[in-house]
């Protein structure tokens, strides 16, 4: 039944606007030329007010993982010890790129549905004395759906004279990020998120103290070395070939976000949010994160009532009500599913995502009142637009 | 909040698949070349079964209201004394064309929400002695969601010597439509319904018994003459220039048709009008077709409760909640609100229009308990998808 209209709810790859698949089907140009450098430009300065920083902002034809490499390769000495925060899968996957690199790493663990605790991060770095050169974070922990206090740990980690290197994937654009004001030294993100664009692009920025830290650096890097994009950044060229058409969407995307404005796209983002908790809590299934503080705006895991196969719940929510719901990773992958609601996602979207978790839960035989968790969903959209008259 | 990203539910213009969206998007060939020849046989043959007839079909630039002037003016000779058939506005329009065009109408009239009835045709053709030389009617009346029994009425006109002109826009694909086997003399429809296109294409078909009647007749007429198609046909040519974009989607839109099986289509269009209907009743709203008989699976209309005025629900259905209904036409203009559920539209799409009836609802200090709706629309495609196992 018309099954190539799928609802998307994967957190990444998200939804493409008609007009950024429009803007990537322009024909390719000379990127020497004075029409590349322009795009380059307009990028970069629009790109800036959602880092919310001064500091330039690179954009390198790669998927959202070579940030852990490009900001850990530049920034941090080879060897050197550095603190891993993890909360979830992403957490695991940046341990494990630090390790190959050949850094040492200290870890701080929490339970899948857990938050960071600034305090936990403070007294290490203080029995620590200074061995810890950075401190590494996703802002969004997108395998469990929660969040962590960067603009905190940020803070403790200065104390102690440690980089704050943070991984915003899953949240730049859809989640309040002030990188100069938090003090954050090195943030990255991908264009498959918030960013309502296809994968393929990987977008970093570092901050003064950042480059200073990078002049003493002689690490073995070439494609992801940020010199020399950094070179090139006055003449508006990449050192090597742009994702042209990567690019055209990008700027595409930025334009659409400027115009429904920053603070309404994260509005948007942590209605949605609530959305989903609201509907969910009524279903009998169990959020992964019930506390509301650290609840992501961009992604909701949500737990299995047993006897539920995920494998099962998953199909039968795509191949009979069209809803495309992320599973779980690693430990968890048989006992959440996720719905992503990032980028180019409404309210109504929303509506659709928990409608098909009530549709496969009937289908499936579990007793449910089809409509409860959508008008939940409803009624927590409908609040938010009588507070905005 | 990203209000370019609004749910279209206008009973055409209805959504354009992004295939559809991505072959018009090709670049133009010379339309006297095989490669438009090629695209032509191809779109004819894949029209066929839609129209279920063995009949050519033929398509030209044009928008659904010149079909009506196509079907008279090559088949019924001016000033011959013809029945039109109104249950709607669209009825009130072929009539005003029909005079327009110097022929002598007969009318059959009926109230907004009921269906033509055959025996009155009949009792009407009988009186009338055989000076009717043709039945003019909608399959389906897009202003106030109605069918019509077009088989029965064929029927009845067949008997008294009539040829029968069914205006199929908003009913041609979504429908059962059989036009060899019913004896339909003409049909014609438009791109921007059921067939998932742009506007800007009229698709017509003619019986043998038609062409007959047709050789007799010395009409004024020039750019609509259809003689000029059917001379290119065997060529695969149209005698003027084609606009070639919208047969690029069109080729698109019937493939996707045929992929998922003209009977999956009708059957969905059938749920989709059953699940507006059932979710209706639970608002204290009324349709205004209330009998299920004749009721559209393509376009569902609706009675205003007394004190909603139409221009406010429909905007704050668009501007709030991101859903772009239909209002009334002609007389019922401030009394009703229509929901198109045709062409490129899924289950949970009618979802979304149903939630956006009663956040409106909500929103305008009606009382609604949010979800019921949304979840009565569920339970009837739940129903659905259990038979089907």
């Amino acid at each position: 039944m018309l099954n190539e209209k799928l609802a998307l709810h994967t957190p990444g790859p998200t939804p493409i606007p008609p007009q950024v698949a429009a803007a990537m089907a322009r024909p390719m140009i000379n990127h020497r030329g004075e029409a590349f450098s322009a795009i380059y430009r307009d990028v970069a300065e629009k790109l800036q007010p959602i880092f919310q920083t001064r500091e330039q902002i690179y954009v390198i034809p790669g998927s959202g993982s070579s940030g852990w490499e490009t900001a850990m390769v530049n920034f941090v000495p080879v060897g050197a010890r550095v603190l891993n925060i993890v909360i979830g899968d992403f957490g695991e996957r940046w341990v494990k790129a630090n390790k190959a690199l050949g850094f040492e790493v200290a870890r701080l663990d929490y339970a899948a549905g857990s938050s960071a605790n600034p305090a936990d991060v403070a007294a290490l770095l203080g029995k620590e004395q200074g061995t810890i050169k950075a401190v590494c974070l996703q802002q969004n922990e997108t395998s469990t759906g929660v969040f962590n206090p960067v603009r905190e740990i940020a803070a403790e980690a200065a104390k102690h004279g440690a980089l704050v290197i943070v991984d915003a994937i899953s949240s730049l654009g859809a989640f309040p990020f002030a990188m100069d004001e938090w003090g954050v030294d090195i943030v990255f993100t991908g264009s498959q998120k918030a960013l309502m664009c296809p994968p393929g692009l990987m977008l970093i920025a570092a901050s003064q103290r950042a480059w200073k830290a990078a002049e003493q650096i002689r690490n073995p890097r070439f494609y992801l070395d940020l010199h020399a994009y950094r070179q090139g950044f006055e003449r508006a060229q990449t050192p090597y070939t742009p994702a042209l058409s990567l690019y055209y969407g990008l700027q595409a995307a930025l334009e659409m976000l400027h115009e429904e404005g920053l603070a309404n796209v994260q509005e948007r983002h942590y209605l949605m949010g609530k959305m989903c908790r609201e509907a969910i809590k009524t279903t009998g299934l169990e959020l992964l994160r019930q506390d509301e503080q650290f609840a992501s705006p961009t992604v909701t895991a949500v737990k299995f009532t047993q006897g539920i196969a995920a494998r099962t719940f998953r199909s039968t929510a795509s191949k009979v009500f069209g809803v495309v719901l992320a599973g779980g990773q690693g430990a968890l992958k048989e006992t959440i599913f996720r719905i992503g609601h990032m980028g180019y996602i409404t309210p109504n979207d929303v509506l659709v995502a928990l409608a098909s978790v009530e549709n496969t839960l009937a289908y499936l035989g579990y007793p449910v009142e089809t409509g409860k968790a959508v008008g939940a969903a409803q009624a927590v959209w409908l609040e938010h637009v009588r507070q905005e008259r």
